[in-house]
């Protein structure tokens, strides 16, 4: 079973403590949430990001709103503040509703520990997914195996691995669990401008001792081009009910690159990111996030200290979507707890999920 | 006639001053060059940088050598020192054979002072080229103009304006000269990582006073799908035979994503950007730079002063190709200073160049 090496995600009394992904790679700090206010600062200020860690945290979130009193009013205000945070990643709506309906029925008596319980369910079914994407994608990366010995060399953009869930990540769960069984596997790892979150891959890769190389997010299509990757493999933060899967911007161009050099593109996602009531990609909210990522960087300095820069040159316009969406031609498969399937096979995994 | 706003290449006595690149957009500060050690430094560091521009300064750069003798000795130095720079940019290797070519057969009794009369004749004549691009790019804008009165809006990556080059610019001369004329044109900016060339695209149109809006390189693909641009305009490092064409890295992703939405994507560059000793892309060296590029970023403080800050985890290994291959496949057309064609044309082109 897979340990996170740091707890992302825990309860500490009525609150929470989170490890602050806006603090790593330099600094794994942890940040204690007492009120709904701050579990909702800290996914919308993406302290905790990725779709899956999301919707685990929104759901503890509505466990911490009902400290303050546990009737209706306080559930509804609760479920609407959190779910405003962030309008792409469907897990979240996913998560808010299981809790609404598992809590709207109970009496305010016994509504404020049942959140608690409901939300370490949501969790631990998290971790076993990602655990079975895991697996099932491991099938999937001995298949691709490279015959001349060398490692396998996957390709990921921004974070879909413990970071980024209850678990072993989505993404980077194959490769996890390849690990874990001998198979020499080699991640590049891009940048994932604006926000960066390829260092927070780069960080949790290295933290597993697993062989990895930073890229600029442009680097992507010389090195596919080039024949330098066997494989593509990301997360996702919604999937329509065509196939078409929205993920961190940047997502499509690599697509595009992998389709144009023959190489496999895979989706890692649990079904709770598959949304059967969005048609198509289009139809998919995608967040426009502050300029400011753009024009300000954060780092450290050379005595280690936290700083921010200014990039852009004042008065300079901005436009920063957070997702792309990537047509369902370019999916050669989604990697799912479930097993993995193409596109073909999507609306009778709708019908078997819904089921 | 285009006037730099801030002149980016003079001579000064037996030196150059330069504008440093790596010192915009938050600063316009000139460096003295006085030896061509102080040259090579600047170009392989890219205070100067731009194709074009990377080949006047190291014109420039043979004449400042030849103040310390004119002997052949001295010739053969300066020319192997600058010619090892940059490996990618055709110009550089074009404008260092055309010295040689001049000053070789000349004694060096007058070497020095033709040295510098042979690298203002080439800034001459890359000014000249720039502003034939720019026309012949304006009426290729003309035909593509949108009907609905808004503004055309242009998608471009790294800089290839009036700081790359000795005059106007390449891809930014039918913007230009667009604006010259009256006509609306909008630029979609992409901040092209790791090195932030973008930053100056944004500086140099905001001092031109053209409206623009900056851009993650990643978000490319979701404005391009969504139809939020008219037209891909970049510049060239080297353009193979069969029309590959070496841009700045994310050129291709670019072209991918414009392919895949119907939105034409074309290259301007001058013809000594055409290499017709290179056959295709795959031929085209590509610069590897330091992986420090991805892992350190420059920007101001908040009292406006320099500083640089890690971004990576200590012991990231990282891979920096400084440019990338666009196949001919996906350019719709080549805007030179002879005309704009597609590459069917290509072949034709390159015959009356060599004529």
């Amino acid at each position: 079973m897979f340990a996170q090496p740091i707890a992302n995600l825990r309860r500490d009394g009525d609150g929470l403590v989170i490890l602050d992904q806006t603090r790593l790679p330099w600094r794994a700090v942890e940040r204690r949430l007492a009120t709904l206010g701050d579990v909702a600062e800290a996914i919308s200020a993406m302290r905790v990001r990725g779709a899956p860690l999301i919707g685990c945290t929104a759901a503890f979130g509505v466990a911490v709103a009902l400290a303050s009193g546990a009737g209706d009013a306080v559930l509804d205000h609760a479920l609407a503040v959190l779910r405003a945070t962030r309008p792409t990643a469907v897990n979240l709506a996913w998560a808010l509703n299981r809790m609404d309906v598992r809590l709207r029925p109970l009496s305010p008596a016994v509504r404020r520990e049942a959140a608690w319980a409901e939300a370490e369910a949501i969790r631990a079914e998290d971790a076993a997914m990602c655990a079975a994407i895991g697996a099932h994608g491991l099938e999937l990366l001995r298949t691709l195996r490279v015959r001349d010995g060398r490692a396998l060399r996957v390709m990921t953009h921004c974070n879909a691995g413990w970071l980024a869930t209850a678990g072993m990540g989505t993404a980077l769960a194959p490769v996890y669990a390849a690990c874990a069984e001998g198979l020499a596997v080699e991640v590049f790892v891009s940048e994932t401008r604006p926000r960066n979150q390829g260092l927070l891959t780069a960080w949790e890769l290295a933290a597993a001792g697993i062989e990895h190389t930073l890229m600029a997010d442009n680097a992507a299509g010389l090195l596919l081009m080039r024949g330098e990757v066997d494989a593509v493999i990301v997360g996702a933060d919604r999937i329509a009910a065509n196939g078409d899967t929205a993920n961190k911007v940047g997502t499509y161009l690599k697509a595009l690159a992998a389709h144009a050099a023959g190489v496999p593109f895979y989706v890692a996602a649990p079904a709770s990111t598959f949304d059967p009531k969005t048609a198509c990609g289009e139809a998919i909210p995608v967040e426009e996030r502050a300029a400011d990522e753009l024009f300000f960087v954060d780092g450290v300095d050379g005595e280690g200290c936290s700083g921010r820069l200014r990039l852009a040159p004042e008065g300079t316009r901005a436009t920063n979507p957070a997702f792309d969406v990537t047509p369902a031609a370019f999916v050669s498969g989604f990697i799912t707890e479930r097993g993995v399937f193409g596109v073909g096979k999507l609306a009778g995994f709708l019908r078997d999920v819904q089921a």
